[in-house]
């Protein structure tokens, strides 16, 4: 099969072996998969992967209970024994394996194995260029599954991209008071055009009155920047993952009493429903399409130019 | 009057005019004081204060409705009437001094002046050297302010010092699990003989097990530490505060969705109360006292010694 393939450089290979699925594992011919700011971490080296990239897809279940559906797939796959698990956080089960991120080839390729407790089916109504976000909604999803969210908390979403963007578009259905912070004019106008303030960077008035700042800048600067908007007492919810170690003054979340929040996957129900309700719209946000043949030539697009979201068509 | 002051070095003046109390101020003759992990800070530069230090004290009211009586004083001195005053959050008033810490001189003197909503009487039958223990014990009584304990959580208490000992003695009041992590034999012990598990550092399993790891280390070691105990989706309580930057990866507070609360001052009601009931014991704490013409002498032992409290007689 064909297969994006991340190894000391990242390669198109056309002649890679299907994977053969664990004995949890059902395999699904992917459709469409989505680019990541996590695909672009990879390939720069963060959590030092190798294997086939890829974690946001759609795709149709070739085997077990939903055979012949079209299927989403949460990217965690756990033990299902350990303590976590039994605490019903598989996300976080210390032996999982992450698709397309940690140790499990992922969806850049003709067909991915998945555990079959991961799939989720997609409303029939719903195309497969709305279904691949599925996993980027459950991770803005993740925010108000972590900490309520009152209507009057003020909220500023640092990055304009494909996840400040979704972060924004849950968050302001819960807060009239939300405003997103961004570098990209064409993406700051995309959130406008959504009734959503947006304001570029360099015209932020800095003051410390946010209750509520999301870090989805992708980028190392992104905390600190929260630490000059966010209020005494108010909270931090860090979305950004970077590699290596960071460089930050500890002592102001102890004098100003700030909460920082690290918030990661969120649940595939609840973004599924979004999308269906159009509570989140994401027609807007595709950039650009590739086949996946073109897969590498995609993941250069989307490091280089300021893209929100780039699909690949696989089927 | 006699001050401990820090300017370039620190020095005992003897001849220091007593404060000029603002309007809202009164005078408070100090009886006794005690020296704070920050006090050493401080005079290594943190926060570059110059003044009169010490925050930790028990006094007489030499006016106002508390004329005459034995009391202690919060440190935050806000102006009431801003955002976060309005919002019942004085200690977090941009624009107050603390005592002994910022813009305003401190309790290592025979007068500190203080605002008259900041004192709090002290019962009659505490003795000052109970009483002087107030404001750290408020501080470790701002974790559970902040955030539920339950009794099923498992704690992990970085630092067997004077502000790890009262956290460790608060927080084992409200769930059995309560693990200090120490250096210090004695402290250790001493932390032992109240009936709270206490090992050194050396000895700890590094499990990532914890529900909830406090960091009252005083160390910028603490917070990488705490990383490497707290479970998945767990609270790192922040108590240490540090001069300048510090590095770390963030990155692993995004994996496992860590939480990490900074937590400063806490409520003196309860902490009297606490003092008064004997569910915070420290009767053991004191490590030794001077007189507060020995103030120099008594800081530079704190700092040099492995000490617990350190009190300044000063009536």
């Amino acid at each position: 099969m064909r297969a994006v393939v991340l190894g000391d450089t990242l390669s198109l290979q056309t002649d890679r072996p299907q994977p053969t699925p664990a004995r949890d594992e059902v395999l699904v011919r992917v459709s469409c998969a989505g680019i990541c700011e996590t695909d672009l971490q990879l390939v720069k080296g963060y959590m030092g992967f190798r294997g086939v990239l890829g974690h946001e897809f759609v795709g149709v279940a070739e085997s077990g209970p939903l055979a012949g559906r079209r299927v989403v797939g949460e990217i965690n796959c756990a033990c299902g024994s350990c303590a976590m698990c039994r605490r019903g956080l598989p996300s976080h089960c210390p032996a999982r394996t992450v698709l397309g991120i940690l140790n499990h080839d992922g969806a850049f390729a003709d067909v991915i194995a998945v555990p079959q407790r991961n799939l989720h089916p997609v409303p029939d109504t719903m195309p497969d260029d709305v279904a691949v976000f599925t996993e980027p909604v459950a991770a803005a999803l993740q925010i108000p599954a972590q900490m309520p969210i009152g209507r009057e908390d003020r909220i500023v979403v640092l990055g304009d991209g494909r996840l400040g963007n979704l972060c924004a578009q849950v968050l302001a259905g819960l807060s009239p008071h939300v405003l997103v912070v961004g570098k990209h004019p064409e993406k700051l106008a995309l959130l406008a055009s959504m009734g959503i303030a947006a304001v570029p960077l360099a015209d932020l008035a800095l003051e410390r009155t946010a209750d509520i700042v999301v870090d989805a800048t992708g980028s190392e600067s992104g905390l600190p920047a929260a630490m000059t908007l966010v209020r005494p007492r108010g909270t931090i919810v860090l979305k950004t993952t970077v590699a290596g170690t960071q460089t930050l003054a500890w002592a102001p979340f102890v004098i100003d009493e700030v909460t920082l929040v690290g918030s990661r996957c969120g649940p595939f129900d609840t973004a599924l429903a979004a999308l269906q309700t159009g509570r989140v719209d994401v027609s807007a946000m595709i950039s650009r399409r590739f086949g996946l043949s073109q897969g590498v030539e995609a993941l250069d697009y989307a490091r280089t130019q300021p893209v929100l979201k780039v699909l690949l068509d696989v089927m």
